[in-house]
């Protein structure tokens, strides 16, 4: 870590802005009592949650309508206790199995897929949605799964910005049409946040996902917005914290850290949705200008930070290693996936060949990205692409 | 929080030491890496991981036994993993569940006792053992117990310190007595990391709870660490992280900080077993001079840094407020079980009276601790509890 390193992997994860760090650090030390203490130390520490949660309600416009922010360890948690605790707390509420449904999108986060899974293996009725080619959901799939419905208890979990594509979904339109058949609706944002407006009463979602570390804020902590009408069964069982939704002593300083995140989400917005923007089109432009490549996701209706290319005839991994040689640090996919090492879920429900998705790669700027960046991985990953297909097997790539 | 707190709280939360906090800063800024991405600053955020994984195997003498340390968001986590997570695999391996049973102490924390609740809701066998004037297991009600089961797959869970009591367990005892039964063990080691040896080698735990925040450390992070043989169902779902056991992006910055943690355990134990054992031992007499007290605890085999008084006549809670008015802050029990708002599950296990629960406070010393802060505490304590003893209905304490 000694060089400079171009950093294209802002959708993995991005660094604690300074003024961020700031208001955390107090926790830290000074200022580290535990907010369940009775004391004047452990109140100190209680405020600051109040701070947070009030900030979080602000930004995500939920505040004065009943509705929780439920903080979690991250979106992982979050999307886990949105899942799992909406079934089992039907389940104790005496609904059967037969009349409860949980529908997701077939291009959601693994941590929204493999709660789903899990649940289907312990017999719920599970529905996949599908997506067109660019990566969107269409209303009307979800509307025809609603309408031969028989279920009591439905719960539809759409992503609002997906993490590999950057495709953004019509989310009013799915929460509309779930909300007709009485069907509660809970959306993933955690690659929303600070990228486009989350406008949760606009958007009318029951459920909201956010995290810290998409946004300059720390790792490790993120939070599950619930309106009042939510019921949940606890993940984490013990002391009671979180409106008893969720045990467990409360990270303060990362909760401030990502209270500190709601309070810049307008500054965010502002910087993404003009200077990234404009930083992530000459990019696109300058990597379709390399021959035998296509943008992935929804040209227009994308987070304004997302690059998705293949790279025909090339390997998306064999990219990163020759990149990062360069000191230039993208991905493939979802930095999870690589755990698994299979094939991107999102790309095949998108209907990508082989090829295709073997030669993807994922650039995500960020607010301390700058031309000369983006100018200087154009020069090398023409030079790069060039030299990987001299070696590759799929010869007429060659130029 | 402007005037200086003593603060005799330190097993609810302790500051972060500076030593601490400065190698887990440049985590959160210059070192931000995502650890499941390919590139060299994802590899550098692994890297870091795995230098905390090899610190805490050593502090933990597990290292080279194909052990391994899942990092979780806190003891909390890592007990509902250790608990739920076992009865959830063995059930999924295909035992039944009259073939399964968990036995916890009835001290546990509730971040052990809740998810016990949860599995006898579901069917599960639960037991829980009794524990005597002293906060002390016998082992053998351990054996009459296991003796008498006919399950196949047995689970115990017991601490290794108790938060409230500072009560320490014979683990190794425990832990002979369910090996040779077949039984796999668990314990929570949250309150004893630092203070106590904990040699997992020794006491021949198969499962580990282990905390940054009670040991100088950030609060939000803790581990599960656990032997070779046991297998464990998930609690979060998703990316895949921590060996398929525990997905979400790891807090790196938090689990550098719970490595350093590890790192310092064997000078923190110096401290504990050294100076605060001194200052405890003077604050113990202290306190019991005052009339119509008692010890409440193992008299010997307790935490160095606890000291939990009964002060008949008074309410706990009105201590707790007047003291904060003082300057000093300390608590009733755990943190957590203010919350709930309920008399402690500890005291009344170990039979105290309901006037001794309703009058026990509990005082735990820190490194940062002085002997003024004891003899300033000594003197403030007596004032007060004379004070609230005069106006309070149970005239025969007024002295």
């Amino acid at each position: 870590m000694n060089k400079r390193m171009i950093y294209l992997d802002n959708a993995a994860t991005t660094p604690v802005l300074d003024e961020v760090l700031e208001e955390m650090l107090p926790y830290m030390s000074a200022r580290y009592g535990n907010p369940s203490s009775l004391h004047s130390v452990g109140r100190d520490a209680k405020a600051a949650l109040d701070k947070a949660r009030e900030r979080i309600c602000n930004a995500l416009n939920m505040d004065g309508s009943g509705s929780m922010v439920i903080f979690t360890s991250g979106a992982t948690e979050a999307n886990n206790l949105a899942i799992k605790g909406f079934a089992y707390r039907m389940l104790r509420d005496g609904i059967s199995k037969d009349d409860l449904m949980v529908i997701a999108s077939s291009i959601e986060h693994e941590s929204v897929l493999e709660p789903c899974r899990a649940l289907e293996k312990e017999g719920f009725n599970v529905r996949y949605l599908p997506v067109d080619k660019d990566g969107m959901l269409k209303s009307e799939s979800l509307e025809h799964i609603l309408a031969s419905s028989k279920c009591k208890s439905i719960l539809v979990s759409v992503m609002l910005a997906n993490n590999e594509v950057g495709t953004i979904q019509r989310l009013k339109e799915i929460a509309e049409v779930a909300h007709k058949y009485g069907a509660f609706v809970h959306s993933d944002a955690a690659q929303a946040i600070g990228k486009v407006k989350v406008d949760a009463r606009e958007l009318a979602v029951d459920m909201l996902t956010i995290s810290a570390h998409k946004a300059y804020g720390p790792k490790g902590i993120g939070a599950l917005c619930i309106s009042k009408d939510v019921r949940l069964e606890p993940i984490l069982h013990g002391g009671g914290h979180e409106y008893g939704l969720r045990s467990g002593t409360q990270n303060v300083p990362g909760i401030v850290g990502l209270g500190k995140v709601a309070e810049l989400v307008p500054r965010f917005i502002a910087l993404y949705q003009g200077r990234v923007r404009q930083l992530r089109d000459r990019l696109i432009k300058g990597l379709l200008e390399i021959p035998y490549t296509r943008l992935n996701g929804h040209p227009e209706e994308r987070l304004a930070n997302n690059a998705h290319i293949s790279f025909l005839g090339v390997n998306g991994e064999d990219l990163i290693i020759k990149l990062d040689e360069h000191g230039i640090a993208v991905s493939t996919g979802s930095a999870c996936s690589t755990l698994k090492q299979k094939e991107s879920h999102v790309l095949r429900a998108m209907g990508l060949s082989r090829e295709e998705i073997n030669g993807s790669l994922r650039l995500t700027l960020g607010i301390q990205n700058d031309e000369q960046d983006v100018d200087y991985t154009l020069e090398v990953m023409a030079d790069v692409v060039r030299e990987l297909r001299r070696v590759s097997p799929y010869s007429k790539y060659r130029s």
